[in-house]
């Protein structure tokens, strides 16, 4: 199957390579823009390394920045990470049309209003990738494991266009899932984000099975869930009883694994500090709950973020 | 003046040298337990560069082990880090006389039952120092700043051989204070204590000052100090209402302070991470008191301090 509809992917890296890179074998016309990887990219293309089978992604345009694409694209994926300094709305702002919806491929809560606010009259979709992906090398990603997608109209219902969009995804393979309530969706994901993320860090490096060794972490993990569901429903998305213990099993039965921000951190790259805990911590003062854990780690981290930018060189 | 007392120090290190020294400056004979610099120290003693003026300790005996000791002491001297697997009173048992009285010079809270427990016919004193000392080679001890002593009987009340002790120290021109409440001195040093030292090796090896600097680790720092307060006054020992501002006020006029904590970790030594917030969380439980933010920090130290010992080697 081919579709005449345009996808434009801003950030191509080892999540919006890899999803763009799924579109394309769905037979979407897909471009991105690419910064560091350009000259290579726009010679060679992605070499997309999956678990679900190798495939090389050449986009239709590759460009530096927004402002170099020519068209409207009918989506535009937002796949960078979310940093403080990263304004999405400008990013946007050259390449959004009146008919454009854009799509928030990003990791964190409440990330959405300020892309809401800035384009009022487009469908904004709110996704979710569970997924392990790195960039080895120049336009080179390495898809090692999982994949699945949740996509859904933000702040919620159904629209056509995410039936659309899943509709692609799973051509290529991947379990899409289109939700009519992204932000609970979100707020589940955080549950297993909000402690293991910043743990794998200031515990010293470590993936999820040195963490589930400890029976300490063991329990400052539980007491970080326990305060996320407290927040998510104050939030109006309250989940469902059993999800702290069911991620615990999960965590312990997986394969030991680092997470992103750990990736990001050994790197030297920015944290999305913000996006998985500074956001928690202010939706916690809005409602005036106690959310002693989460606060914790959020000081921490920011500490280390400082100062792990301060020392190493970003790549 | 002279005295025919004799003190044996039990870890010669940072602070055992150094406050052996200021014994053996004020005319007690002195000898000293040393593993790693027992060569050196037993031909060339301590050299120890102090802010209080520079001398040399040559200790009337070096031992390795405190078997080879011979004699009975007066008072035996630890001076040993508190760790897990240090266990005080077997080093101590072949020391201690019917007379001997036993004097713990370190960090940490409810350090003291086990050595009352094993040698309950002996005097235990209890003691806290203030200071900033550091091995800088082999015998060769750098007491950069402070210095100030608290010694008191354990568990509390007043003794002659605490006036004799600090009588010493005092002649020597160390600042020591005779307590009738050394536990209460125990809860006030770790009040100080408790964040500084785990957030210092948790948000990146990090000075007080840019600890400081940070409003949300400000906030982290005054919720520990809050919790530590909580638990003294639940254990009898109340602190005044004034201590925690105090200080952070301190804490912000001093010199940048790299805490012992830090040192140890940098230096690929095991941390006091029971002593100072192991014990903590324990007496939280026994008296079923919330202190979220001091378990956040243990379990996250326990971490670190099990992964920093297993990639480094201990000096």
């Amino acid at each position: 199957m081919s579709s005449s509809k345009k996808v434009l992917v801003l950030g191509a890296g080892a999540v919006g390579a890899l999803y763009g890179g799924f579109l394309h074998k769905a037979g979407v016309d897909v471009s991105v823009t690419c910064r560091s990887d350009y000259e290579h990219v726009k010679q060679q293309g992605f070499q997309i390394d999956s678990c679900l089978g190798n495939f090389n992604f050449q986009p239709t345009q590759v460009v530096r920045k927004p402002e170099d694409y020519s068209g409207v694209p009918d989506y535009v994926i937002v796949a960078t990470k979310v940093l403080p300094d990263a304004d999405v709305s400008s990013l946007l702002r050259p390449v959004v049309g009146p008919d454009t919806v854009i799509v928030l491929l990003q990791n964190g809560i409440d990330i959405e209003p300020p892309v809401a606010q800035a384009f009022p009259e487009n469908l904004l979709i709110s996704g979710l990738a569970f997924v392990c992906s790195n960039r080895i090398g120049p336009g080179h990603i390495h898809h090692q494991d999982y994949g699945r997608l949740i996509i859904g109209a933000y702040p919620g219902g159904s629209h056509q266009a995410v039936l659309e969009l899943s509709e692609w995804f799973k051509q290529a393979g991947i379990n899409c899932v289109a939700s009519e309530n992204i932000i609970s969706a979100r707020w589940k994901k955080l549950v297993w984000n909000a402690p293991y993320n910043p743990v794998s860090v200031l515990g010293g490096c470590l993936d999820t099975s040195q963490i589930m060794e400890s029976t300490e972490a063991v329990l400052l993990v539980k007491h970080v869930m326990e305060e996320v569901c407290l927040l998510a429903s104050h939030e109006g998305h309250p989940q469902v009883e059993s999800v702290i213990e069911q991620n615990l099993v999960d965590t312990r039965n997986m394969v030991p694994y680092r997470t992103s921000m750990l990736l990001d951190y050994e790197a030297g790259r920015p944290m999305e500090v913000e996006a998985i805990l500074g956001n928690v911590v202010k939706i916690g003062r809005r409602h005036q709950l106690a959310i002693p854990h989460i606060q914790a780690l959020y000081a921490l981290l920011q500490l280390k973020d400082v100062h792990n930018r301060q020392q190493k060189i970003p790549s």
